[in-house]
């Protein structure tokens, strides 16, 4: 089982700066979270953008399509953030990788109390590896397919699409 | 996807005792980590021990096992010690129930700092879903057959049996 | 002793507001602190403002000058944002109250790990019981009269005036 | 203003070891508080012993009595285990000894969640710098001279002694 983590920043990675008083990148807790986690399985990190995902464009999203594609590893998680989460899984999906690609985030950061991320970065690094090829988006505890959810901005969670 | 967890204690759910002075069980951390995760999958909480898994004995895994078998869910996790995890898990194993057992559990309880706990569940949670009929132990972010695991005491963590 | 701590709001009492992604206001995060705290002191906790400090105007100080001069307790802390915590400071001093006000804040609130605030609060919850009638900014560890301290925006810190 | 901390252990600095699954003394986190709370005063700090105060005894008070006595510094704040910290106290007011020393502690570990540590080290250190010469117990938001307050173990509070 070899697996990669491709970083795109999000909610999941902001930092609080002290100085500008806001919410920003620094450089991704990732390495830091799989230490906590005392994860053993061999996992590479890749720190594809860190970007707000309201600030993704088109060229930000075939950057990620690419470093899929050019992964050596065939089970890959995307932490992502959660407002154009379902629009970056269908444009891989679409693109039809033979890998097994997993999106998550965190509605809440990872250096803020009562964060959802350690949570959903385990999940999704369990369904990478469990779960056939394709296109999956996990938060919530749940798992879908690319083209069968959308995230309810209202109640900040992801859902089923209606048939 | 019907999905329980069932609770037996360990290192996970601790709480730290200030009039005694020392880590100890009051009551399940699991609800309060369901909500911080964000979870929509409808899930059942069972407490079913609340014990120090070195403090487990015959009986107390006979308890898991009907359990296990009791349950109306076909996906389980069960939370655990991680001293006798492999143990209890091969009691399961042995059993052959037809559905998905993982067992998870945590180096450092949930109430404290750079807890693995959050992360395992999470881990857990997408392993019983997705896998087919059997039983797990998922920690370290690996998932093996109850089979063919270990814990190393020395380094603290899972590792594949030798063959 | 008798104390009263004046909340104005600041980044010491910010919240992640999940479903609009930033950092707000909700409701004061002083009661769970000084229960955190095992605080057996009797303090008066009263909520004058909630608000950024670069937004605050004259009215708003007004309002916690009043909320000073009105508090029957001789010992208050002011817990205020740092951008014009030596503005409020100074309008408090310059009001001559008989009563030892002592104003902190936080660089990083609360909600955040690695955050200040139960540090500064503790600290100025000493300096108002110990200090003699005078209003005082309380921050990185040190106390300064109202009139003879300023806040290094680029470094983050407060400092000694030159004289 | 010089202020020197000396460290002594107890449940303020306990470490949760993972592979030993208990709560145990390594190192002091005293240095990385001092820096989440962006001190900037200058602190000397001082690990005098990382014991449990149960198990101090009359040789290590001395040692305590000895480090306050050789400070340089006129404000000494001792962090020490709640259980002997009055017997201590009582061993260095009896010195009489001409600088102010204040001692803190904490009822719940700096690395566990809801402690009580950094509250307490803050408040501890204004206390240091306000007070006059004497030695004082600062806990529970409360100061009291050394020969005037218990520990109530069953409420696991301090109090002030009855006349």
């Amino acid at each position: 089982m070899s697996l990669r983590i491709l970083i795109t920043g999000g909610t999941f990675d902001k930092y609080y700066d002290a100085v500008r008083g806001e919410l920003t990148f620094r450089e991704s807790h990732l390495p830091s979270i799989l230490k906590q986690a005392r994860v053993t399985l061999p996992i590479a990190i890749e720190v594809c953008l860190l970007k707000d995902s309201l600030q993704m464009n088109e060229e930000d999203r075939s950057q990620v399509l690419q470093a899929c594609e050019r992964a050596v590893e065939k089970h890959i998680v995307v932490v992502h953030g959660t407002d154009t989460m379902v629009e970056t899984a269908k444009r891989l999906g679409q693109a039809d990788i033979k890998k097994t690609i997993v999106l998550t985030g965190a509605m809440v950061p990872y250096a803020i109390i009562e964060s959802d991320a350690l949570f959903n970065l385990g999940f999704a690094l369990a369904a990478a590896q469990c779960l056939p090829i394709g296109v999956y988006v996990a938060m919530n505890a749940r798992i879908w397919p690319w083209n069968e959810v959308h995230k309810n901005k209202q109640l900040a969670v992801f859902e089923q699409n209606q048939a």
